[in-house]
Order: C-alpha cells, then structure tokens, then sequence
C-alpha cells in the first residue's frame, strides 16, 4: 500500500533516487502495436532536463531512456513496458552537509520521521529528479491519445510572481508558441505569452541573481478528448487530474475550469449553456457548450470541451541564502544551498504536469473501455 | 474499473442514486473494537441533511442509517461494514421534465455521452444524494483518527461570493464556532467569523429569492495528524487529498497551505524554518515549524503541523431563473428547475468535505502502519 | 487492505453475517444497457438455497434479493449495481453453545486470533452464507458473457465420496442433466452421471444419519469462451480463477485440464496438437487443438476451448457427532453441532462454483477490452 | 488492468522478456530498516538458475542481479525497491524456426490471439524466464519474514512420475535435505526423501535422452507463521497462495492440507482437534490441533500450525522428439525444439514456489498490519 503506482488500467510504477543508479518505470496496460522509439522519448525528456538555458538548474543530466521491456520490433507489444534512466552527474560532494540538517521546504524531516532515516543525498526519493520515468511515461501516454482520437495535451506557463499572461483561448495554443518565441528562438519559460515571457525571463534571472527563487502557475490544456471519459463517483476525471498534478513535487493547489473565481459568481454566470454543435445532424446531434467555464469537465466526465487544468507551483525551496533550521537532533544550525538548483520551477514542470494529464487520460480512455465499449449495441464501440 | 471505490486499506465503496430505493456504502478495513451506533451516524448526517436552516434546500430527508453488517454488540468487528441510508421524500414528478432536457452545469449530457442513457430522476447517480453515504463512513474514519491519535477534522466556510472571513488560526476554531453562532443560535452557513457569518446568510438569502446561487470556498483543519503520513511518490497525502476533495461534486479548486498565493511568492518568504518543539529533549527532539504556509504537508507527507486544505465550490446550477438549453436531440429549448434546491452549497458541503478528508487520514493511517510498523526496531510502533 | 473485494474491472464487494441484518453486494463496472430482475437472481439463488432437498440443509432461507441500486427501467445503467438479501429464520439459539467454544473445522479460532474478538453467531462472517450474495452477483456476470460472446458456464458433481461419475465430454453437459434426472425429477446432487447420481445421494443420506458428512469434487466447465483472455504473468486466466474457486469455503484443491494426473505424464502424452478449425479459411484460419488436456488455457490465457476446473470440497465440518476441543480459555470439552447443516456441501457448491467463474470471466473479459480493444487496427475489436 | 503486479500491501511489478534487454521487477511496500545485498538475491537465483546439473536446461544464465533502487548504504529505505536481471547467452537462432509455427503447450497461439503479434524469441513474456525477479522479489520477502516472526519457507519435489518421496512431518524438512543428498553431494531433483531422490533423477535423465519430459508435484511448507493471516471473504491465504502458484509457468493443479483426498473423507476423518498447547496458561493458552489435515489454514486464515502447499507441474511442453502443429496461417507443419529445456521442470521450480509463497506472506503480514494492528488495545501489536 505504499504510493510508487498511479493509474488503473494505464498503470505505471517508478523506482529510483536522486543519486541512486537510476529511475525505472513500468508502465502496464499499454495496447499492443503501438510504434515507440528512443527517440520519441527523449522529445519530452529533452523539455525537462536541466541545462537547456540560463534560467533552469545547470546541473548536467543527460537522462537517456533504456527501453528495457515490452517493445519488439520498435512497437509495444501489449505487455508490461520498462524504461530505465540511469543517472549521471552525481554529485554526492554537493549534499554531504545536509546530512544531519533539515532543509526548510525540503522533504528531509518529514522522511525521518516516516521512514526512520533516509537517502540523504540529494533528496533521495523525495527529489523531483523521479519525474523524468514519469515523462518517459507520458510520451507513451500522449501516443495512445493521438492514435485512440487525435488527443493533444499542451501546457504552459500562466504566470510567474506578478507577470500573468494573457490567453484568449487555451485550445488555440501551439507547442511552437510554447517552446520558441515569436522570432523563433528558444522560449525557456514556456509562456506563449512572448510579451510577458520576456518579463518573466528577466524576473527569474533577477531572482536568480539574489539566489531567491520565485512561484508561478501552469496551465495545462487537452484537446479532441470525447465526451464520456471520468468514473463516477471517486475516480472523476477532475479528481485523478488533480491528484495527478498535486503528486507533482512542489504543487500547492490545483484548479480548472473557472476554479476558485467561482467563488464569487452567481449560477447564472457560471453555468455553460448547451446548444447543438455545427456538424450536427438530426440522428446524431453534436452537443456541445457555448463556453467553456466548466473546464471540459461536467459530473467528473468530460464533456468534448477542452480540458482546462491549472497548477499552482511554489517557489523553490533551496535557496543560495543562508536559511535557519535545526539539525536531526533538533539543535538550530543554518544552512545555504550548494547545489544548482532552479531558480523557479514552472519552465520544467510544464512537461511534467504535460506528462501526467496525458497518463491520467489513458487510464480513463482504457477504463471507459473496459465498461462501455462491453455494452450492448453501443455506437461508442466503433 | 469503474469508480465507485476510494481508498486502499480503509476503503469505502458506494452505490445508489438520488431517486432510487437508496444508498449504501460498504467500508472494507476497518480496525476491529470501535464502537459505533446509529446515533454516531446521525450526528454529521443531521450535518448535512436538507431542511435545516432557511438558507439550505427545503427538501425533507430523514437520511436514517442502517448498518447491515460489520458491528456485533456494538463494535466493529474488522469485517466489512456496510451502511444503508434508504430515500424517502422522492418527487420524481419534480423532475419529470428534464427527461430529454440536459439541465446548465449538470451531469445529464454527460452520462448520455458515456453510458448511452440515463437515470433522469434528480440525476441519479450524480446527483449529491451520494454523498450522505460517504459522511456516514466519515464518521467511522474520525473514530479510528480519534482513538488512533487523537485525530480531529474540522471544517468550515471562509467565502460566499465576496464576503471572506478573517481566520486567526485555522488549528483553533472549534466545531462549536463552526455550529452555532455567538449567542448559540445555529450558525446556519458554517462560517466562525460570525459577523461575516451573517453577512454571508443575508447574500445567500438574496440570492434565493433572485432565483440564482452563489458560490464559495471551505476550508478543513486536520489536527493532531503524526508526522509520517503519505506515500512518496504518487500517493502524496496532498495528493490523496485533493482527490477526495474534487470528488466531491461541485469542487472547481483545491489548495493547501500558501496555496495560489505561492505564486507571487519567493523561496525565501514562502519556506516555513524548521525549530525545535518545547516538549523536546536531547534523546527525541520534536521537530516542529514556525509557521505553516506548507499546511502541514512537506514532501507528500505529514509533518505533524495541521493540515489546512480549502476547497473551491461553484454556484448551484440548478436555478429558479429560465435557462436556454437544448434537448437530447439537440433542439434549442429552455429549463426553469422546479426542484428545491440550496442557493449556495456551501454549509451542506462542510461536513462532507470533513467526511472525505478523515476517509484520506484513516486510508493513509492504516497504510502507514502496514509498512512502516512491520519495520524493524521502530519507534513509531509503540 | 482487507479483503471483501474481488475482481478489478468487473469487481463485487459484499459486507454481511450469518445472522446479522443481511448480506449485500456492490458490483463495479457492471455495462450498462443490460437487463436484469429480480427473477433473473432468483434462478441462481434458488438453486443454491437450502431446503431445496432432503439432502441438503432443511434450514428455511428465502434469499429474496432487491436491487438497491443500479438498475432504472429494468436495465443495468453502468454505475454501481448494489443487491441486498436479508437474513431471515435467524435460530441465534442453535448457536448461543459456541459461544467460548471453538468448533473443529471452522474459522471461531481464527477469527478469534485475527480479529480479537468474533460474531459467534453461527459463524458471522465466515459462514457460507455470504455466498448468496455471490451467487447473485454470478447471474449478473452470466448475463455479460452471454450477451458478449455467448458464453456459458455450467457446473456439477463429479465426484462424493468414492462415487465417481462418468463425463464422457465436459463441454457437453447440459444445465437440464445437472438439475434433472432422466426421470424429469429433481437430481439433487447435481451429478449429470444419473447411475452414479442415486449412488451419491444414497451415500449422503446414509452419512446424514449418521450426523457425519462427507466431501467431492465438482466440475466446471465455460464454453464458447474466445482465445485472449487473462493477463500475464500474475492474472493468468488459471491464476484467477483458481483464487476466485479457493476464495469458496471448505475448497481445499482446484485444477485444470490434466491436473495432478499430469504428474505421471510424458510431455508427448500431455501435449496437445494444433489443428486449423474446420471452418477455417486462408485469411483467418481458426487455430484449435485436437484435445483439451490444457483445460482451455495456455500461458495463462484461454485457448478458445471449453475451460475445464475442478475443486475439492472438504466434508462439512459441523457434525451431529460429539467432537472433542476446547474452550476460548483453552479448557478441554466437547462439541456437538445442533444446527441443521449439509452432510455434503457438493449440492449447492455448484452455483456458487459457477458463479464464482463467470465472475472472474467477466472481469478478463472486461479487462481484455480495456487494453487491447484500444489497440490500432486490431481485429478483435469488431 | 493488466496482469504484471502481484499483491497488495507488498507489491511486485515486473517486466522483461526471455530475449529482451533483461527482466525488471520493483517491489513497492518494503518496510524500511531491512539489510539486502546482491549476495542476498543470488542465494536463491543460484537454486534457480540453469546449469546447475545434468537433469536441468544446460543454458547459460548467470542471473546476476543489480539493485536499481530502494537501499542505501545497504538496507532498504522504504521507497520502491528495483532489480535488473541482465539477460545473456541470447541465442536467438535456436528460436528462430518458431516464428510463424505454435509450440505444442506453449504461449505462441495464445499471445497471437490476445495482442495481434507476439515477440516470437523463446516465448518473450511467456517464457519463465520472467520469473528470475520473482525470485530475486522472494529473498526480500523470506528476509521480511524471518525479521517478522522467524518465518520460514521451505520447499521440495515429492513426485516426478511415478515416484513419490515419504515425508513424514513436512515442517521438519531442512533446506539442507533438499539441497543435499545423505553424502553431501548436490541434491539435483531438491526432493528430501534420498531413496526417492536418486530414482527421480535416474528417470530424469533417460526422459531427457529420449527428448521427453515428464511432470511431477511440489511441496511448499511455510513455519511459524503466526495465527491471522489471510483476508475475509476473498483474500483468503489459502486463495491468494493458489493464485500465487498457479501464476507461475506450468503449473496445473493446487492444493493444501488433506488436498483432493478429502473427497473421500468424512468429516468425522478430516476435521482436526482444538487443543490447549504445552506453553500454555490461563492468561494466554496456545491454542493448536492435535493435527494439520486443515494445512494450517481455517475460514481461509493462518492457524498458526505451518502452511502446507501442493503443486502439480506439467512436463515440459518443448521436446526434442518432432511433434505435429499448423502455421500462423493454419498449414499442417511439424516442429522440434532446438532449444535447450529442461526434462523435467520440478527441480528449479521450487525456488520460485517458495518465492511466490514468501511473497504472499509478506504482502498478507502488512495487510495484517495495517488493519488489526491499529485496532485499540490490541495485544497482537506489540
């Protein structure tokens, strides 16, 4: 009953630590012949990694996959799929003092206390180093939505400090928009918002120099996913959605749709309204809304509007300036990061968050048919 | 795999619809010696039930629990528990109209497009009617938080449309500030800031007679909860949380801690520095926090400081005011709800949100022991 | 992690005593669009009720089933179907005497040892009176395989005591030969080997008078079963439906195909060779083999070929006969059962037996189409 | 929804195929504080590995294990523990010819019809190659064990034809018997009773140089396991260890205690007597039985008496004699397998039975945990 699986019937489950031989994931569930290459891998596993510009981490970490399992002929072959990334760079030198301190934001203590002591290099587990099998993952997860009904899933950054940018419509937003700016260079804060991704850029920088670190929002959005996916009454989709996101190092709160601005409308400004889509036809009538203040997502299930998700991230917690804490032994001590950490998380969460929509959608795409597509004269089977 | 389950070692699973026979749910991993009567149930049901104030719909619901099974004499027995709570009060002609009508912000189109049809009596399945199951097994969970470490969750209402309550310190407001108001009155909208109180139940009012809703936030304090709970990496008690949080129909929006505020935030106002408790002594120092923007979750797991979650709820859909939608063939038409419905959810949602929470304690409690109490030389065992 | 639950996409989870209110089940995953009535659970439940015959228990138990949930307009709706059987002629006085005793055979120790404490009511939770809620659950389950590929599962006797009956083709067996005798009249032993039918029930009639009991082994066959189901390498077909027929009281051996006789066998004995179906043609040849020593299963994963188990059933522990044991306190004394038991369980083992199989067929069913139905261009979806 | 976990409380996951890069396991619920070394894991991957003697496979696998994650500084930390199993010696030419014909016994059809195509190198996933981490995944658990309660899993071949070996109290029987003949020479067969031993590997080896194969049957016995284990009403210890089993490779009948044979007992023969032990008192008698024909299993839960498990094995399916089959396209062909495979798969088997045993024990122990263990005053949880 410990934690290291997610999902059902898209199932993966990791192992590894920070500055342990590697990462591994097993993803079981996946549909047999779907066509799946290193390289498809590293795309994603490249949008995470550290060093890609001046504003991330410059710790270097190649994180080359390993298809270990479950692929012949470079397609899936239905059964359990394994991919190992071994770590580099392991810089042990780097964490030797935080051995016995409590690093402020850190899992350090809350580890201790569960597990009686801990792998005190780096984090161990408890570092968002594990998250680049869950990526390796989702890029397996973006392939079965693109193959099972043309699913897309995008995501940016909203906000970082004080800079929002303004989106006037989440489904319209490109990877390209995201990963260059409008002259075509690299965008190595993820907001489509070129304007406000200048700001936000000179913002972390600024932050950076200080040796402070700073907050943001990402918003994550899925496009083309039908109507019908989400089981009621726990496994909503906005509720695996969210436990997705907040199993992500670092999320402070999570929302869609018109989220906690809900909190000051009235139902009558709240509610979508539904009207016949355009391709509709008397047999079969496309419903849909005129809005999209329901974030995709009605009773749990989605609705065939764009799913809207957003993650709030905190600012990071290792700080190049001196922070006072207490040993293992509870004595006061300081302590001031070594390491090379990012001065704000939200250009490398983007992939992350990305990953995890896409693994969640999976599952629930596989589980709704598991039931339905079982039923009795059901269109939804062809 | 459907999704009528939550949790792994203390599990609920439920079924039942709004205008069915019932509701009932079964509760697999309960320890076995608790007592537990019809009366325990009653207290939060009595919660949650219809009719209790002006401002909350008026429908007559006993909501009379049964317990088929699970409890000999008066105690749990470790056996699966199972609670019946049959409907009464069912105007399905109430509802009559909305058979081929899809009602603005509800679940009707929804489950058309993922089951083909549907229970159109008041929504059936997604209907909140579910959810008085799920307080009832709430109650069961706060007796093993209770008896296990003197676990205590309380909920409450900080914001109806514009109106906040100021709240000093979350760990502090009692169950009584939350219930009655200063004079003892019933404090019908749950919030313990009682001017704010009363200013939240005269725009809940308003908004009633105006034939809308309003939407709102709560928010829930756990106390008393061990440093330990939470399972790395996908099973963050952040993470379970905010899953059973979203499962809760209505919820847009969940945060912990600094929540979205942590985006405007630095690394360093945002850490929470680690000291050492008063209670401590050189064999076990308790650690402990100077502050709690972490909510009391570090990591993905518990650090002993309360857990503050709060919740995003959207206004009513259901409303008095004529609405345009469409009908299952997709013909423009318009609804007007007949039914009796609350403006403003929030005060029924407080002890369910209470109930969903103390079911993610007892999960995580009892899957903390199954691991971490078999290890050897352990103190947390004792 | 108790275990009231089983299966994973079809998946039943029930909650009763002997002589508590009544036994209920939850049944998850359950497609919708499916007709289902009470009567349709009555024909299950009649058969493995008591009192059916002399040779069986004259205890008087209606099992009359109501479906709670589920079900609107007499068909299945795709959420959680829960059905409740009462427990009537609840005789607490046959059972006040074991109070603090343990008796020889039966889970009041284990219990005991388990839980702390037991409902000594005729055993609560461990007595076979659970089953009917399976039983129900079974017809349910029938009814998909059915209507997904016309699947059938039949059980019988096969063998009581040292009567053995002669079943020249599994595969053939009919529900009428199972039920009836040639004569027409009831067979109330179930063995479709009519000669040694009469053998057996003079046998039990015999034992019963003598207040002993006796054991056997039934049989069950599924047909019209496609090749692809069950999943490697743990939820082999063989695997799960030899813990689905273990999870039945008093089961102390399951096999499949040769079974242990395979142990004396030469590979080129036990091997059986493929063969092209008759009505095979060059673009889908239809692959079978030309005997069925496999039970229908290879790899784990069925064949296409009747599946063929059988299971030893232990005589009935509760004995008319004074047996020695001892007390709660561990005090020497004697013990002899006055409540009215089966001298053979083998009779009414059989639809539990059957419904246990459809249940986990179901679920494979269900779980095949999860993974690959999703799979592209694949022929198994139509 | 796939089949590749096994357990709940302590989980294995695998993946890996006979001719891919190597096979990978990661057990989630490891309690933390236990020593593991690679020394650890090949204990027991050396009784399993082939070469070992003239009666097993002459492949070379050298099985050498590398912890991927979970323990630092040599012990486990209570995160996800990983081990690689590298494959070598992959002689893919032996296999080659069985690309579009199906092995008489094997896979090939089954995986054909289940996923569309198969990874034809020696059975891929099908082959127990896979069942290496098994192995590796049982040294944790049998450590898990023994640091619990001195738990203790032995196993041992008692039938290879028609020999069978005369055990007369399997609890007493030493690893040692198995593993070595009276004069200390290597036991190949792993059966205790010498006599039987020597005739068991006489008929092994002329089975093997007519290029036949022939079945037998293992014991697995597990010692001072505590009364307790097992899960109402589905997760039975009897249920989950013949899942268990019959999840491994070939594996055609299970049972325990009296077995099949109890079909011809009555119960006045078969049930066992309570009585008080010697190290009994008032306070706290010892409850046991005067015998162990319920093969230390009572409602489905450990009687404290040890486990006493059966398993019928097939003869192998791959022979050196040709045997007769079809195509992929269903064309009559024949097929002799080049491959080198063992006469008789008894030998090797029984590391991997009392692997899945062990692991099904431990997973049963914190399940146990979890939930009785946190009941109030509990002596069971000291």
């Amino acid at each position: 009953m410990a934690g290291n699986s997610f999902g059902q019937a898209f199932r993966i489950t990791t192992a590894g630590e920070s500055h342990g031989p590697g990462n591994v994931v097993i993803i079981d569930g996946v549909p047999p012949g779907i066509p799946i290459s290193v390289e498809d891998l590293l795309v994603d596993l490249n949008r995470r990694k550290p060093g890609q510009s001046k504003i991330v981490t410059q710790r270097k970490e190649a994180d080359h996959p390993e298809i270990l399992a479950g692929v012949f002929e470079g397609i899936t072959t239905g059964t359990s799929l394994a991919i190992l990334i071994r770590n580099e760079d392991q810089r042990s030198k780097d964490y030797s003092d935080i051995k016995d301190k409590y690093r402020p934001g850190h899992a350090d203590y809350t580890y201790d206390a569960k597990y009686g002591f801990r792998d005190y290099r780096g984090g161990g587990r408890s570092s968002a180093r594990e998250t680049n099998v869950r990526v390796a993952a989702g890029v397996v997860a973006k392939k079965i939505l693109e193959a099972a009904f043309g699913g897309r899933v995008v995501g940016y950054v909203t906000q970082v400090g004080d800079f929002r940018a303004q989106i006037k419509d989440p489904a319209t937003v490109t990877i390209d928009q995201v990963e260059k700016m409008s002259d075509g260079e690299l965008n190595p804060v993820r907001c489509p918002d070129h304007k406000v991704a200048s700001q936000m850029i000179e913002l972390i920088d600024q932050v950076r120099k200080e040796g402070d670190s700073i907050g943001g929002v990402a918003e994550v959005v899925a496009t083309n996913v039908p109507a019908g996916l989400g089981e009621p009454v726990f496994d909503k989709l906005k509720a695996d959605i969210a436990k997705a996101l907040f199993s992500i190092p670092a999320v402070l709160g999570v929302e869609y749709g018109s989220g906690f601005a809900c909190a000051t409308m009235r139902g009558s400004e709240n509610n979508d309204h539904f009207i016949a889509g355009e391709n509709s036809n008397v047999d079969t009538p496309v419903i849909t809304t005129d809005s999209n203040r329901h974030g995709g997502s009605l009773g749990g299930i989605s609705t065939g509007q764009p799913l809207v998700f957003r993650a709030a991230v905190k600012p990071t917690s290792s700080l190049l300036i001196e922070q006072p804490t207490v040993t293992k032994q509870g004595e006061p001590t300081s302590i001031k990061t070594k390491g090379r950490h990012d001065p704000c998380l939200l250009p490398r969460f983007v992939p992350i968050a990305e990953a995890m929509i896409a693994i969640t959608l999976a599952d629930h795409w596989l589980r709704w048919r598991a039931q339905c597509a079982a039923a009795p004269d059901r269109t939804q089977d062809n």
